[in-house]
């Protein structure tokens, strides 16, 4: 099995990045290959119906649209930007939208993020659940977002709470477990 | 495979009601046991956490939680109401929610909505994620809303528009298909 | 002016009532009149469109949109229910909206939310919005979400938090100035 | 008065670019002054947090707060793509975020949106409302979403469907009447 995984934060010092990073050590222990990608590699410009016209989709959407077809599911840990979906990574859906066939189509999506307020980006998953079904992904029950994410982490890149170690732990588990019952091929 | 069916209207001539029938012998001619409960049967009162302290979860809810235990998965119709989720079908999952273990978890939901409007119900659709997957519950990238549904129903229970019925056919077939693929007995 | 004030738990102890009584005495300290009424006043069954077609919208709405009506705006405290809205909230609104004219149109509402955990009811109080707007309302840019309710109360019934309480009058503050402002008679 | 008018889309023969020059053209007959906006003026790159500390806010994002600034109040047409928020809308949000102190504060919003779709755009608006109050504006009660709007609009840019017409009238009169009132200067 093979997850793609990345942040979708490209600010160096990401808390974004630090829990993708700590998700991908994870699941790699769970024997999975883990697809971990910088989300810079998929610099797109935001999209414009006009340019979509004379030049088609981008190379940025279309190689994310590839890394997304060549694994069996993803993990995404995204902010919540102004208690909505962050702007990079909507904008990422609505290019790889206009890919056909579409590579998001019965692949399952786990929901992550990382924040230093208390909502730890609840309001930026929520907000993203209904595009990521309408590109027919399979969204996760379990959804990790990360609270106080600036006290959150020890120097190894761990988590400093035990109890939600575990519960990371016993998400990504599910997570793997369905993706490989979620096999269609 | 079996999955449990219901409307969340008890209104007699309910939109949703007929949407689910429809529902209920396409799922039946594609082999799947349908249990098409009347949602008069999961009668309940409105959450209380002082009724709840006294006298537990209501019959109605528990009833509802075996039908669900006993199914690999479900279909609701639910009209909206006010551009939210409606109440009825709220109360449900806030009750559902009260019993351990939860009959929900890892358990499929295809969403499906009447309304004699232009929008479906697709707001109520989309209010209703976050409570579903947060019950553990895989909610299906396909969502049947169905406009104008008013005018969209053939005397025998049918839908007017040939492409509309194939779609549903199509849309009942993936989750069908995903319900296999999800058995985690 | 004048102000409806309810907590949209029924539970003892709960931590919404305790919250807006707090917020009561807050307005009643800025001069407004407060209507601080008990959820229990407005008791309803669940929607249900025979039940109105047989007997009309019940009493326990009618006398909640007397209330509103009388009111120049109100703030409602609910918790959050399975990341979404509370049912005995939305099933006030659900009966509210089937009373002509309805009592809400262009009345001012302010959205509270207590809760234990840390995301204080942010998702409940998300929901909740398309459907305040729906009915007419306009919803304070303010959302005031307490989490950790738990440990946020003092004896007497204030906040721990001396700049969760600062945030608060500023909030409250800002309202009353838009409802004097919204006054449309 | 002045309200600020812009369509979120830059696509050539957008649908929301038609209707906002409509409600541009309505609001003069209410004798408002109207900014009619090209979204173009405002271009801007992706939210980037490393951008911003090197850079600062880009110039786009900075002409349209000044802008923000002078009006009292706002109308957007935008798509929604994706079930969701239009990425270059909400981006234009992320970025106004970061200005200090912000324009946007007690600002009255009327959301619109056109799609040739059924659902009008219904669940990008409702997508955008917890972000809109989060930077301190006033969401309108009244949303105007246009459905099927390859079939809407008369060639002279007015709507074809008169009920619509006076329904977009009544919203927009609402809507400056409440901007009126609003005047916190």
């Amino acid at each position: 099995m093979k997850l793609l995984a990345f942040s979708a934060s490209v600010r160096t010092g990401s808390y974004n990045t630090k829990l993708i990073r700590l998700i991908a050590r994870k699941l790699t222990a769970l024997e999975v290959e883990v697809d971990l990608a910088v989300f810079h590699e998929f610099d797109m410009p935001l999209y414009d119906g006009n340019l979509e016209a004379a030049d088609g989709v981008p190379e940025g959407a279309r190689k994310l649209a590839e890394r997304i077809r060549a694994a069996d599911g993803m993990v995404v840990s995204s902010p919540e930007f102004n208690h909505g979906v962050a702007a990079p990574l909507k904008n990422a859906v609505d290019w790889l939208s206009r890919i056909k066939p579409p590579p998001t189509v019965n692949k399952p999506y786990f929901i992550a993020s990382a924040a230093p307020s208390m909502v730890g980006g609840w309001r930026g998953a929520i907000a993203l659940m209904p595009s990521l079904t309408y590109l027919g992904m399979w969204v996760a029950p379990d959804t990790f977002c990360l609270a106080q994410a600036n006290k959150a982490f020890t120097e190894d890149g761990g988590l400093v709470d035990a109890a939600l170690d575990q519960m990371l732990d016993r998400m990504l588990g599910n997570f793997v477990r369905a993706v490989n019952a979620l096999d269609f091929s």
